[in-house]
């Protein structure tokens, strides 16, 4: 229990204790770890020798703390819950705490590669439905492995980030036509940082997750369903997702989701060797997809057909080495309710059936939406955990 | 001309100077240009003041110098060539030459987002024909935009660096198996070195290439054909290509290449105007693919049908910002004839029409094969410019 006034039932308690990269005053970026609605400055703890990390947490970004690896992210957090729950350290620690709203986020850290998986059946099964009717929904390699392909890391934005609608060719029945996207949506997905990098040539086993991953991240994948529907064959999504992918501004350590892992559905056929996770685990991530502030859809994480250890193992089986801020995202998180999809493509099927959102009826994005995604996780004695969110709006094409 | 012995005709003058990233025995890395077999030293020469670039040249890589822009380039650029053609600063400079057999060379910067192309029309076609026989063989977008996906900037190695066959899922009759790939491949690429960003929203235009791109690398994008085939379908390549991606040691800056631009192939239909480039200019680059010492091919890159400035303003046209250090490669250069492609799979037909090397027959790359893929280009003056090989041996699969 935290001596923070307001923190404890907050969604970020110390049972949480996410990480970010904040400034004061348009000052220098520093971290913190978020507790309540204060952000506790690491950096200052760490030069008042409050909290040790070999000066990583008097960094810019959090690439450093990332790769000293588990033991001493797991020290950290010790020290940081003593420094919150231990009312003798309040005088010394009170003055590093500052209210969120004094602060602006930055990206908490430095993205080294961007991969996105597609890991959701209900989400694969519901394009395939939409894109290719009258065809088996699931290409034949689905269940073999976890699909994914690399996106632009340099395109990785904070959430709050407004993103500028993007330009480009769109199919029409007269050909390709240029101009801004038309049917701009989202994808509610779970990143995975990597902290703790691999050398090429050796691939990493799925009992290794981890060891590698520090945390998770809420992210939107926002997507132009025109651009991309033009361009992906045969080489996959380019410039339909390039122009931004939000991340949540704090990242919750794996530390903090020890009670929300949970068996993870049952594969069938069974999968390769290398793709084998015992326990198999996914995640009760809670998802909410909020349109405009009025919610919209509830994707359930727990659901995922690929867990995050399997696409770890898949993603280095080639031999693929792994850099610290690595930042790999789940796919787009669908459930099996037209309510429980992480696009609009889905909630809209495609646009043929729009939702009313806010007294209007609504297919894909207008200028001016706002799409937040926030979730919970469980936490220990019945706490329940706060993922920070993803939010985003849209600005007109330039 | 140069005082530096041997150097003129080298394809190493001073009309080329390419710029890498050297260590002496096992020393720090050092900037440095290449003349004729020797190592111009530029780490030292900016200690001694003999050429000044704000301490950009006293970097471990040469993204700090990328960073300067066209001016300073140029002007680094002029100094240099002063340095090694005025007798009057053989004494100052002789120090700093270093042969290039007693240095170590590294990946010449850190690359950023690595996009790849798929920019000949005969590659693209060639391979249409091998996978789809019986149907068009180029898909329908491919005359309206330059078709390009997202690869693993963090296996971009420098040329030297073995690659270790990579394991994966490959398709078989009895549904996919686990191991080596057995159809592994080359690509014979051009990379261009992109040094000055771009913010996020804004588009770059084609008209503006030579002030954001420095300079080229011949590229070889290894590629594993049968966990190609297998996973790529709808995300694209993954696997079989993020395992390595090798680039020449040596940058050569568009400066060199003056003489080497010349009129690209017409586009037909035309392109929308975001990729007209006036003038439409392609690189008369002649390279040519070693197996083993022995040239199989020489695929004309002069014949490309989208230009490196069309690939930018495509690669930027959605709002994707640039950051220094980002590498995009044209794909696999292949012209008309058998003796002109830029791959194995087009050389052997699919692996249906072997080739013999040294003696051998041979159809995809065996463990302990090495290629090496060269270019020459046209220098002022009737010179040649050569072009920095890329290399690599192909080790056993852990």
């Amino acid at each position: 229990m935290t001596w923070v006034t307001g923190a404890q039932d907050s969604g970020f308690g110390v049972q949480h204790l996410p990480y970010g990269v904040f400034r004061i005053d348009g000052g220098e970026p520093r971290i913190g770890v978020r507790i309540g609605n204060l952000v506790l400055d690491l950096a200052g703890a760490e030069a008042a020798d409050l909290v040790l990390a070999g000066g990583a947490l008097c960094q810019p970004t959090l690439n450093a703390f990332l790769a000293l690896g588990r033991p001493q992210w797991t020290a950290v957090r010790q020290r940081i819950t003593e420094l919150l729950t231990d009312p003798a350290h309040r005088t010394a620690v009170e003055p590093l705490l500052v209210p969120l709203d004094e602060v602006r986020m930055e990206l908490p850290f430095e993205v080294a590669d961007y991969v996105d998986f597609y890991s959701s059946e209900q989400h694969a099964t519901n394009v395939g439905e939409i894109f290719r009717p009258g065809q088996p929904p699931l290409p034949p390699n689905w269940k073999h492995l976890p699909i994914g392909y690399h996106g632009r890391a340099g395109t990785v934005v904070v959430s709050g980030t407004p993103v500028i609608r993007p330009q480009g060719q769109r199919p029409s029945r007269e050909g390709p036509v240029f101009g801004p996207s038309a049917r701009l949506d989202v994808e509610a997905e779970v990143g995975f940082v990597v902290g703790v990098p691999s050398p090429l040539g050796r691939r990493v086993a799925a009992a290794d997750f981890a060891h590698h991953v520090f945390g998770v991240v809420l992210l939107n994948d926002w997507s132009a369903r025109d651009i991309q529907a033009w361009e992906y064959q045969p080489l996959g999504p380019f410039l339909g997702k390039s122009f931004a992918t939000s991340v949540a501004a704090w990242v919750t350590p794996l530390d903090a989701l020890r009670h929300a892992f949970v068996p993870a559905p049952e594969q069938d056929p069974p999968v390769a060797d290398y793709l084998r996770d015992e326990p198999h685990l996914g995640l009760d991530l809670r998802l909410t997809v909020y349109w405009n502030g009025e919610p919209v859809s509830e994707p359930p994480f727990a659901g995922m057909y690929w867990t995050p250890a399997q696409q770890l193992a898949h993603l280095t089986v080639n031999g693929a080495a792994l850099r610290t801020g690595d930042l790999y995202a789940s796919g787009t998180v669908s459930g099996p309710r037209r309510d429980q999809v992480g696009s609009f493509l889905e909630l809209t099927w495609g646009g043929a059936e729009p939702v009313t959102v806010a007294g209007a009826e609504r297919t894909f994005l207008a200028d001016g939406d706002t799409v937040t995604i926030t979730a919970t996780a469980p936490g220990p004695d019945g706490s329940v955990i706060a993922l920070s969110a993803v939010t985003g709006t849209v600005l007109p094409a330039r």
